[in-house]
């Protein structure tokens, strides 16, 4: 046990270390100033190199082996786990092509918001070809003669197979298409008023707390976009305000309340572990999913929740809790995927996947994309896409490198979707206490079920517990179904 | 030069590194959530293992060793010899000495806080007895021989002595003790009026503008006791509000505001090098004192601060602009350093430099430090300690090792006391300027001359350039007993 011991206080420093570089990250988002852009790119960048250095440290792939020859309990086991995937990747990239990532994306991302703002893709796509061919690189050294996508997949939803998103997709793409269109055939309802930043701003923070977001580890700030960021006992999150549109900033806020839920509900034990972080991308927005979507988008919640906006705001020219229920779930006619409401949301997703996947595969060229793009668009959506940059060129993670993420978007709402049908079942009494404005119980049971054991368990083994069964997309589209069909008179 | 280029390489990304601490610091001191102090403890200690690796690295010594051998230009030879300084100061303290320290000294900053809160010295003199034991044996592995206590006030002031320093404040206490005296006896104005919060923040952002702080490069947040803090362009101060109390808001971000132009004014070629952070202790001291005394405190901007603040506050119960500027500089009875008027401010210095020198030296036990501490406070002040939390227990300095430091709080007042000589000498048309809240002829003196050299030359080089002569106590006393002496009818 003695390198367990060790190779655990190695770990420990360094999970300690990327907090630290989450916490310079949020900095950068919410209070840096504008002119200290150049100095703390260094700063990132150093803190970055001492990192990898540590993963990629020789010593600790000796402690590693000689910790996985013990006999380990389930909690090291799951360590080990952890530690050995994340060091076999750090140490299967080759030092430059890491470094050459790091400077190229770097690099695009500046490139990919000046062809976004000029709306002009065919500026990008030079830049964006060279990330996917340093990618490729990057998955061929990852992959060993597997799929490409998948070694890249991995990153963020471990143990996830193209086979099982391809079957997911299939399943899942006809019935929303077909939602979406009756959808955007009925009348919803609209704001049309004004609500005052600050009491908007309380309302918020009111919500995070009733969604159980623990305000002495964590604190709410404003950014251009919101999101949560740290772990264990400091999780921090943003939002941001307009004043037509209070449910940009409450929904926003109760999504990242979601994330930073799960990060403040995992077992303390865990804290600066390995384990001690939700365990993968698509578990994480499982959280953030059905705390927005299925409770806080729910006829029981808006219920509550209509009054006590006419509480914060007066008459806001809504009448009645079931035209507000209808606002909040309005569908409609939109090109950008983070504002894109239940029914049409997963179609954005799946348009990505099929791009991104033929991207990597070497079957699409980044000078045909946008053509590739608005094609799927309309078919999908029924609409036409207007200019890149409510089309190819919205989304920053291509120009990052994050390739293989955006799927992990659909997977969270489809383990949300199991998630709220199994806590329908085990959760008595739960629409009276949304109706209430109490999600203690609904919280409860996925802190219980999900959130506590942060690393433990592989994400789809985690889900499965919770509900008794593997996850799948049927939860999810019945629920759409049910819920959106019942909301078209 | 290749090993000079590859050393400064390493410099560099140690400097990003240390600003990322200082960031750390930042956002304890400011943002922090309550519950995360565990675990930012962590994280701290996970940095500062870093940071100390790289300083002790030999292949740093090697490095530094190559490059001392070429023929380096000014600038080059200046970078070395910070480094050589901070390798050898590293790498002479043994590793379990050090480790040994930092948790001291983190147990005894608690423990301290402990003690003020309950007035009881008693509990805190084992603690500061083994503070001062480990500190000594520190001060022995630095001093290779030589006085231990100027080891320790090497870190703060390179090149200052003992001799040096013994030598300025036997001139100065008689004098200051006498000025003291004769101020106590005279009566003094005090405001007795409400200053809204806001309006007191709105006037400090006004006032550090005016001063010459960037607020592209900084920004100002509230905080228990204020601070500055970073280099180079991401330099942040600090300050709090008393409704009663104006000057407290104000004065202290305007000494703030000094340190930070400081670090803001630094040649931007020097950034992220050994170069771009000021030079020491009392050099940085010295652009804050001057800032908040010669310049904020002196007769001409107080009658223009006097009309800006009945623009922001309205009448405030001071009728006309001498009244206020002696309520401004208000001498009174207080047993509080940081709260001290300009006459007895250095008083608390020299009892403290003593008192800390005969800890050093073994001459003094800390279960006789509160007697001494008294006994002494009562000779110099005129009036008695009335508790411990107002005397032996009030700074938080000894309980995390700082000793050796004291004195440059001095050090500042008197290089602050020679460079307004000079620039009153320097900067036509001064006191027009400063009568029309203009500090722009003064502060751009003081960038030019000191700030913009950073660490290229020695802190009593620096100032005697400035100057064009040595630094000496007189121009601080001429200056201190021709402003009282005018403000005592």
């Amino acid at each position: 046990m003695t390198a367990y011991k060790d190779l655990m206080a190695v770990e420990r420093a360094t999970q300690a270390l990327a907090q630290v570089a989450g916490r310079l990250g949020w900095d950068q988002e919410t209070m840096m100033p504008c002119g200290a852009a150049d100095q703390r790119a260094e700063e990132t960048g150093a803190l970055a190199a001492v990192l990898h250095t540590r993963r990629c440290d020789p010593r600790r792939g000796d402690l590693l082996a000689a910790a996985e020859v013990g006999g380990p309990d389930e909690v090291a086991r799951a360590q080990l786990r952890h530690i050995r995937r994340d060091f076999d990747r750090a140490t299967r990239v080759p030092e430059d092509l890491a470094v050459a990532l790091a400077r190229l994306t770097s690099r695009a991302q500046g490139q990919w918001a000046a062809a976004r703002a000029a709306d002009d893709p065919a500026a990008f796509a030079p830049v964006l070809a060279e990330v996917v061919r340093l990618k490729r690189e990057e998955a061929a050294a990852l992959a060993r003669g597997g799929d490409l996508y998948e070694a890249l997949l991995d990153d963020y939803e471990p143990g996830m197979t193209v086979a099982r998103l391809d079957a997911m997709f299939a399943e899942m793409r006809p019935r929303l298409v077909a939602l979406r269109a009756r959808a955007l055939a009925a009348d919803w309802p609209t704001l049309d008023a004004h609500f005052d930043e600050q009491a908007q701003l309380r309302l918020a923070r009111e919500l995070a707390r009733r969604f159980g977001y623990d305000f002495a580890r964590g604190r709410i700030d404003m950014a251009v976009h919101p999101f949560s960021s740290g772990s264990g006992d400091d999780v921090r999150i943003t939002t941001r305000v307009n004043e037509s549109d209070p449910f940009n900033c409450l929904y926003s806020t109760i999504h990242e309340t979601g994330h930073a839920c799960y990060e403040q509900g995992i077992e303390p034990a865990y804290r600066l572990t390995p384990l001690g972080q939700g365990v993968s991308m698509g578990v994480h927005e499982s959280q953030s999913r059905i705390y927005e979507n299925q409770l806080g988008r729910g006829r029981a919640f808006c219920g509550w929740l209509y009054g006590r906006m006419r509480e914060a705001f007066g008459d806001f020219g809504i009448a009645g809790e079931e035209t507000f229920y209808r606002a909040v779930n309005r569908v409609h006619r939109g090109h950008i995927r983070t504002e894109a409401d239940e029914v049409q949301y997963n179609l954005h997703i799946m348009l990505r996947y099929d791009l991104e996947r033929a991207l990597i595969a070497g079957d699409l060229v980044t000078g045909d994309l946008e053509a590739a793009w608005n094609d799927r668009f309309a078919a999908d959506f029924g609409y036409p896409v207007d200019r890149a940059s409510n089309g190819a060129l919205q989304d920053v993670h291509w120009s990052v490198g994050l390739f293989g993420y955006f799927p992990t978007y659909s997977l969270g709402n489809v383990y949300a979707g199991c998630l709220y049908r199994a806590m329908q079942g085990a959760v008595q009494g739960l629409e009276g206490q949304l109706a209430q404005g109490d999600l203690s119980g609904a919280t409860a049971w996925l802190r219980d079920g999900v959130q506590c054991h942060g690393g433990l368990y592989e994400p789809g083994e985690v889900i499965a517990r919770a509900c008794g069964q593997a996850a799948g997309a049927e939860p999810l589209l019945v629920y759409l179904e049910e819920k959106f069909g019942a909301l078209m008179p």
